[in-house]
């Protein structure tokens, strides 16, 4: 396969290009660096030492002896994702390459511009790229579970048979997301299901839970191949940051009461959840959306099980319920569908006390770097009432 | 009420801020001429000739004695909305500043990324504005019933209860929109949503037909004070547009079998709803939406109306079943409800052989203005596969 990887400098975007190419595919990769100044601009950094995209690459050939293209740019701006398409030619495009923090899409009203901005008009860009260049191409779009948020129902994948007044009609799932980014993503949905429909392009929204995790095989074979690991209020995600606070004596920040639950997956299964789906690809016209996580946690069931594997360690952690800067149910139903990527194949990696003891073991090691300052939140969703003292 | 007008300047923006400061409320305009210039420069222009904004403001002081104030420039840029909410400080915001036209949105990637980067970021400015600045405001968005598509079930104002496995919930009305045009819409509708229910703002969704009619009370008061009228393929809609074609001797452009059924309903409608909306407005966190038409046709029932209204007044009236440019169901089930204007007073102007007739009067009067070259459509929504020949 010839393989455009979005975002290919993240988190996720970079050990996906790791695994892809050592797999014997054609890859290239795309980003601005947006991550990397976002984070530094808050005054964070990540966890891990990270190099730069071309020493990385370099790394990368010499130690799997293979070679990663790269484009430098913006998608959402001028040509730029058009010409890339055209130069590369790929048959499967991974889709990263967005702005991923609920917490800095509230910010600011700057930071919700750029966040829709850049999110869904870098995709409808890239859509009309593929219509126009390689309409058969298989599109894997990275969206979230968080577009759903949390109804009173069960949650399926994607589509729901509703019926209604004597009929029915299989229909896209109502969405209530949470937060200015991730309203970004159901817009970005409803454009890819759109060209889908229209265009007769090929999809799959890969509405993805939490993740966590800090290596993959692929990032353990040189020091120079280590991936971003945020832990920061707004771009480190529950589970990571909870086990820095555990490591550097910080009382976990669970939000309110803490039975908030969320789909997690841990990073090796979101490689392997993306292998899968490039390996299926959807039929021509056809939009597919899969849930892709393994299991649900609450936030405070997830504190409880960081406070016992830091135990195992000799670490005594503590566990703080501050008031929730967000705005979303402390206590609801929840019961997401996610049978589309186990029936490809998937063989989930669950999180076990182990699992976590090493990454508190990671951690550990890079402990000197953390910047205590950027973990307790400073974005609140509702702006302060006259007259109350501020938050943040 | 203090009552400000996103695109004032425009076919139902113009004649609404005539009726709300003829109402005695103070009454400003926002508009940056997009309308004007896009209609340009696809060649074609009003029917009906209408006068810049400055001289229809002066000409409303002199008949009406009254004083609209405007705002010239593009909510989507800077800090322009955030600048005009501060100053002139509204109760209630009116938005019809959007570009309008699916067609137009289909045309390049260039008016896609127009589209919805003007309309959704714009909307979304204005949120952060009205969060900010005037958080107790009420908006009255223009929407489109297009966002729902053409559904095989009953489609609901905005919201649908929704039964599943036993459990309940009511949820936003699922939705299939037609054109990049109709999802900027959708995202529209989903930011304003969160909005209501994170930061508390009041606002209606106002899922509108597709209006006809040429005329208002106020319009007619002088003719500097007409409103545009367009006709052309992409900004002129389908009673509108056949109206014009009668009279000029063209046949009237039916899109495949014609069987697309859509709501309509008269500009004199659209102006009484918006009243009634701006009379009763939503409660604080509250996101209404109103299906805001009077009644149902399809595209070549509205043909035939036209032919046979065309009779009586002795034109012999063609229909032409064209090629489809768009991509949508010529059959299909569709019954929209509409019961919430009507239960705070909407009093219905059905579409009537009179009416019909009318037009084609006011019409005949501005015929020599007629640009015959802009009324077939130019605008596919697929890209014409390679070896056939292109429709435009």
């Amino acid at each position: 396969m010839r393989v455009l990887i979005l975002g290919g400098d993240g988190y996720l975007g970079w050990p996906t290009a790791m695994r892809f190419s050592g797999k014997g595919h054609e890859v290239a990769v795309v980003d601005n660096f947006n991550r990397r100044r976002w984070v530094e601009e808050a005054g964070g950094d990540s966890l891990t030492p990270i190099f730069s995209l071309p020493e990385r690459i370099e790394a990368w050939r010499e130690v799997a002896g293979k070679r990663v293209e790269s484009y430098v740019g913006d998608i959402a701006e001028g040509t730029f994702v058009h010409e890339v398409v055209r130069e590369f030619s790929p048959d499967t495009i991974i889709h990263y390459g967005e702005q991923p923090s609920a917490p800095w899409s509230m910010q600011s009203v700057d930071n919700a511009v750029v966040t829709q901005h850049g999110n869904v008009i870098g995709s409808l860009k890239l859509l009309w790229a593929m219509r126009d260049l390689v309409p058969n191409a298989h599109l894997i779009k990275l969206g979230t579970m968080g577009e759903y948020g949390t109804p009173n129902i069960d949650i399926e994948e994607g589509y729901i048979e509703i019926e209604h007044n004597g009929r029915r009609d299989v229909l896209p799932f109502p969405k209530l997301p949470g937060s200015l980014y991730h309203l970004s993503k159901v817009h970005d949905s409803h454009n890819i299901h759109f060209a889908c429909r229209v265009w007769g392009l090929r999809a799959t929204d890969l509405n993805q839970g939490v993740v966590y995790g800090i290596e993959t095989p692929e990032t353990q074979m040189d020091d120079r191949l280590a991936t971003r690991f945020d832990y920061d209020q707004a771009f480190g995600t529950a589970l990571n940051r909870f086990c820095v606070q555990a490591v550097i004596g910080h009382p976990l920040t669970v939000y309110g009461k803490g039975g908030q639950t969320r789909g997690f997956l841990n990073i090796v299964d979101t490689l392997q959840c993306v292998e899968l789906t490039a390996a299926n690809p959807a039929d021509p016209g056809d939009f597919r959306v899969f849930n892709q996580f393994t299991e649900t946690f609450s936030v405070a069931g997830l504190a409880e099980k960081v406070r016992h594997a830091g135990g195992e360690v000799g670490i005594d952690v503590r566990v703080d319920h501050m008031h929730n800067p967000r705005v979303e149910a402390e206590e609801h139903y929840y019961n997401p569908k996610h049978t589309r990527l186990p029936e490809l194949g998937l063989q989930p990696t669950l999180l076990s006390e182990t699992l976590i003891e090493s990454v508190l073991g990671v951690i550990e090691r890079h402990k000197g770097r953390v910047i205590p300052e950027v973990i307790d939140p400073s974005t609140v969703w509702r702006p302060t009432p006259v007259g109350e003292p501020s938050a943040g």
